[in-house]
């Protein structure tokens, strides 16, 4: 049976994920290795996924991003699903779940697998439940039979919500909005019903096994996340996390690599705290949160609070972002709304890169084209490009784009306003005693005083995935 | 002569301002008297300005949110200022800057003025510099003539530039983005052409006694704030912020109300120490901070990076966020990007707010309408109601708004899977021993177990500008 990446690690095996991964990320790929084998750090990367070109997901490294997609009993459709999945590489998603729980689902998931070169996620119990007329007749067994099927068709990381247990549920009584994680509802609809433990719980020894096998990456899910500020960080949210911690012990005996779920919805300052208690308890395994959305009164802008609250999260210590769409809390996401999504996400995790010590070349080359107003290098070097051509003015709507992108100046403040203009004229003249044209078009190209040379362009081959 | 606010509270003078104020802040007006008088807090407020309905701007009371608009030599249009100005309103801006550089601009201002319950900044070197051929053919006394004509108009607070020094300009030689404020540019322009010191530095007295004859607020511009994350927390920044410090201590001297303008592009780590290093060099003069931006490479969404850096700017003490567009970086914005900026910004200061202390119960109430399926509540609620209608996904395209509002789920995980509807049925069912139609529609209004009342509204008359 072969080993997991977690198993090679420990047995001082570099594999060849962790030096791909170690290139991606400009690092040794030792240091790779020791993250893998303390459990600072996962590879999700199914050996069944023959597409995939691996990512790591670690505190240390490159903050990740995720996307969610999948159908709903609103909009099934394999087509769809194809383009989203398509939108999510096109706008740069380091995983994407896929959460369907209508259609065709294995042919889905098996679509994306085949087609996706980054980690595929999917949450098991959806797909189990679309077996049953009624969720709380689902099975143990029906459970792990799920999760080993997907995991044979190259399911790179599950998540699983086996921290849920019964004697939380009275926890969320009180709450002003109860249970808001889908597994998590659905699981305590069945322990209710069944009067008996959480089945993913009691069954926990042999989910290991079967993700073992299959070096499955388990995310364990927190069913009992806030969904609104009131309820954040309260004791049903803090009870599951510390089963989370048992749990995180005991995949790692079993050679599984874990990463845990976090919350949600919480204020601005709670954040923090919450990657540290989260970082404590689970010793480190990387934290990969939904948001977390900081306010809950702006539904069709929940990209933004969450963007906030990731970029904090991430600070802080988490190791992954959910994408939060536009869409949250009112519908199912189109592809617009994942393009938005995936965007917000990766500014967040990028502010938070360069926030924590990762150099800002990226910031770098991008400002630089704007001093030298070289606009098709600015539009190039944007997070997303065609949103930065479509935004941009130029002074007159009837010049082609070839003639307004060199101008030295945009319709924000006009020629004789542009700060940038105005100075780089002063130190001209300063510099050269000649009087400068102010409403003269340079070379965008050229070499300018105070500022890199534009020509040498920064090397981005080598860096992590998205960086253009 | 009148006192200025500043004057008053110093007498001991409650004013009716204050009164006012003290109202929208659930306050003591002896707070705000306390606050305005030790310059912890502004309230910008001309008396010319007939139509204000004033606010307080400090770090203890809620964060504001400023719109910048006005024309450029692309768009000098009175009906489309007028449209921004409204659109500002409409969308819960609290102060409006003026930033026109063409078209009338006497007409322009007076015009908004007229018309606006907000305080309207503007920044008068603008105006100054199109009555000149050149930028460096202004004098000293068109400075002061353009300063006093607008305080007679009724602008209730002014960004100057007066503590951009010309032995600060050598410290921008090597930035990557050199100077990026209008005014600072144009100062920088005429320091080097004049090889003079800052004409508004060497009047700031004369300045100061226009400003405080007509109670305008002095908002002291950070001409070498930084452009790029390159050149963030620099010599040149926090030689001008030394600079910025005395000058507060002058104009309070002349019972001038102050603010100080801070940046612009920071990382995230940054914005902390900045804001405290700006609440102690000004003696915790109200910071008005742009942005922060907290990465160069997203021209197209820099409502979001600024989104982001607001947050933590205002939760370390900023008292008012200028929001950024989607059009910064690339040209002027549109009401849309107006909208979209505002949005955002207040956004980011909500989020702070409720991060510092101040009562969530705006996002409670968002929130138990949300478990109570009650959707039009929800838009009611949400900071841009129109948005969140519009983004609200029924299951049925076909269905009327009255029918698909009284759905219990969206479509994003559709009835089966919505999380909330199958833990709210699980609880009945628990608590009445009944079984429960998982598809039935609930009258939304009805009291609902372990939620508040919904009839039970918030009252928000008394909060706050802006909560609905």
């Amino acid at each position: 049976m072969s080993k997991t990446q977690l198993e090679h690690a420990r047995s001082g095996t570099i594999t060849a994920a962790m030096e791909r991964v170690a290139d991606r990320e400009q690092v040794e790929s030792e240091t790779i290795r020791e993250a893998v084998a303390s459990g600072d750090a996962v590879i999700p990367a199914n050996p069944s996924h023959e597409s995939l070109d691996p990512i790591v997901i670690g505190r240390e490294f490159s903050t990740k991003v995720n996307a969610n997609i999948g159908t709903s009993s609103l909009s099934d459709d394999l087509g769809a699903e194809r383009d989203k999945l398509q939108t999510a590489l096109d706008y740069g998603a380091d995983t994407v779940m896929d959460l369907s729980t209508e259609g065709p689902l294995d042919k889905i998931r098996k679509d994306h697998i085949a087609r996706s070169p980054i980690p595929i996620g999917t949450v098991p119990i959806y797909a189990a439940a679309t077996t049953v007329d009624s969720h709380t007749e689902l099975t143990q067994n029906q459970l792990l039979t799920e999760i080993e099927s997907q995991a044979r068709q190259g399911v790179d990381y599950m998540t699983i919500h086996a921290g849920l247990l019964k004697e939380h549920l009275s926890y969320a009584d009180d709450r002003l909005t109860g249970i808001v994680s889908r597994g998590g509802s659905i699981l305590a609809a069945w322990m209710d019903e069944h009067d008996a433990e959480n089945p993913l719980y009691t069954a926990y020894d042999d989910i290991c096994q079967i993700l073992r096998e299959h070096d499955v990456t388990i995310s364990l899910g927190d069913g009992l996340r806030p969904g609104s500020i009131a309820d954040a960080g309260d004791a049903a949210q803090y009870a599951e996390l510390d089963v989370l911690g048992e749990l995180t012990t005991r995949a790692k005996e079993h050679g599984v690599q874990v990463m845990i779920e976090g919350p949600g919805h919480m204020t601005f300052d709670q954040i923090a705290d919450d990657v540290k208690r989260q970082q404590e308890i689970c010793d480190g395994a990387p934290y990969y949160v939904l948001g977390p959305v900081v306010t809950d009164i702006a539904p069709g802008y929940d990209h933004i609070t969450s963007a906030i609250g990731g970029t904090e999260a991430a600070r802080a210590g988490a190791a992954m972002l959910c994408y939060v769409t536009p869409a949250e809390h009112l519908g199912l996401p189109d592809e617009s709304d994942v393009r938005e999504g995936i965007i917000a996400a990766r500014i967040a995790a990028h502010a938070a890169d360069i926030a924590t010590g990762t150099p800002h070349d990226w910031d770098n080359a991008l400002s630089s084209a704007r001093a030298s107003f070289n606009w098709p290098r600015q539009f190039e070097l944007a997070i997303d490009s065609e949103r930065a051509r479509d935004g941009f003015k130029s002074d007159d709507s009837d010049d082609d784009q070839s003639e307004s992108t060199q101008q030295r100046f945009c319709s924000m403040c006009g020629v004789e306003y542009c700060s940038m203009r105005i100075d780089q004229d002063r130190k001209d003249t300063t510099e050269s005693d000649t009087s400068a044209d102010i409403t003269a078009i340079q070379d965008s190209d050229a070499p300018h005083q105070n500022l890199p040379d534009i020509s040498e362009e920064i090397d981005f081959s080598s860096c992590p995935a998205h960086i253009p």
